[in-house]
């Protein structure tokens, strides 16, 4: 007979993103989950996923959810990337056994919440914004969205150009052309979704750009409050079970390529140091 | 016994990219070997490989090439990709039997015919960069070469502000910052050399911001000129040969995924619609 599993009195939450943007939905979970354990794989061999097909998206998406669910026991799985849950969320859920979470759906409903007129704006990445699931996950809520691609912004926050004149100056552009959008539609957008895990490090210039009164929506803020309602975890329990009471949460990163950059840059999205990061090949 | 190989008499250039930027060097290829057969491969399901480790390129490069000579009996490789010539060129020659060129000593070799003070900028990705490949290059011609890495190029290229005063702003902050560091070593450069097969498309904007008199050096059309040279292609021949004096060049192209945007941003580079595009699949 085989030891009695222990997972259940402290379950490992699996977080998935194509780089190491997911690390602000990390964060958001790890101020909320302060002594869950966490397994984060950024598969940043085979990123951006933004550019991609859905097919090759959803391929990629699944292979790394399998990865740790599989080989990293997590036993809940939060898809910290925009573009894989626009485009493969039903893919993930298809291949891994454990409840799944995806970015878009909080952030939905978060907007739902905010807006008072019902017209909202979201930015995101090229793939995101074509695969209008924003649009739709909004529609089904009673919203009407205008989704707008800004595919210079992950570029330029992985560039630490986040307090730049050239940065603000880009956000402008691409704000300015958004409120032109809506206002030829006959909106009054009152609330803005941040559809990128790359995006809350933007958001002082964002904030700043916005018209006064409008609402910022971070999807990893969003998702964070899911996920702590959808997976229902006894949070109070952990500590006392695992008699750790003052021990920090367990966090176990993995990338599939550069591991240095991830180290390096990741903790500008954590806010904290992400420590070592595996490297792991999915054989893609 | 099988057909006589008629390939001796029309060869067929293979031309491999990461992405579809290098469609310039089989512009600039097209331009100077009008009757010739290509056969381009944009590898668009793994870009970009600028952000990734030597290992991952040198994979993904080792295959891409040994799809254009097995499956599409190209008989010469040009690797029109900077971060592939610099990271897994050794790779590419060991994976396929046939001779093969990339971009990076062609653009150094033109960097030594231009430069009089023997001091040379390079602006390039970052993985490029950090091969130090150009450098180095240079540097077995007597040159001296800092490099730069300018990340924010290529997505301003692919966004379509090719002539747009972001990216002018953009270009002169890389410029100044890279022009302070050669004064700080007491260089004198007189030659930038575009390290990236983007870059072409911003010369307009980059030859307005460079000092009054430095030569602009664009590594697709010296890497074109090499190839014809160290082909020791039968151009004259072609036609005859073939019977067909006034045919038009042969263009396959091939990506790895997202053929509608190859098709949709492809002819910005190539300077002409790139027709259809097939998909194949890598396995990666």
């Amino acid at each position: 007979m085989t030891e009695p599993n222990q997972l259940s009195s402290s379950p490992t939450i699996g977080v998935f993103d194509s780089g190491f943007g997911g690390l602000t939905v990390l964060r958001a979970l790890l101020a909320r989950l302060p002594q869950a354990r966490f397994a984060f794989l950024g598969d940043t061999a085979r990123l951006p996923y933004g550019s991609k097909s859905r097919r090759t998206i959803a391929r990629y998406a699944s292979e790394s959810a399998q990865f740790l669910v599989s080989q990293q026991s997590a036993q809940y799985m939060v898809i910290a990337c925009n573009t894989a849950s626009a485009l493969a969320l039903d893919a993930i859920e298809s291949a891994v056994p454990v409840p799944v979470l995806g970015v878009i759906e909080p952030g939905a409903a978060a907007a739902r919440s905010a807006s008072q007129t019902g017209d909202v704006l979201v930015i995101a990445t090229d793939a995101t914004v074509q695969s209008h699931a924003y649009a739709a996950a909004c529609q089904a809520r009673g919203l009407r969205a205008i989704e707008k691609a800004c595919p210079l912004l992950v570029p330029l926050v992985e560039e630490g150009w986040t307090d730049h004149p050239v940065t603000a100056q880009v956000i402008r552009i691409y704000l300015d052309e958004l409120l032109q959008v809506a206002a030829a539609q006959g909106m009054n957008p009152d609330t803005l979704v941040l559809g990128c895990t790359h995006y809350p490090l933007l958001r002082p210039l964002i904030e700043k750009a916005v018209p006064a009164g409008m609402q910022v929506i971070d999807s990893a803020d969003a998702a964070a409050d899911a996920a702590v309602h959808l997976f229902n975890l006894p949070l109070a329990g952990f500590a006392e079970e695992m008699g750790t009471a003052a021990s920090k949460p367990e966090l176990r990163c993995f990338a599939t390529d550069s591991v240095d950059k991830f180290e390096r840059l990741g903790g500008r999205f954590l806010g904290r140091p992400v420590g070592p990061v595996q490297l792991v090949d999915l054989g893609g």
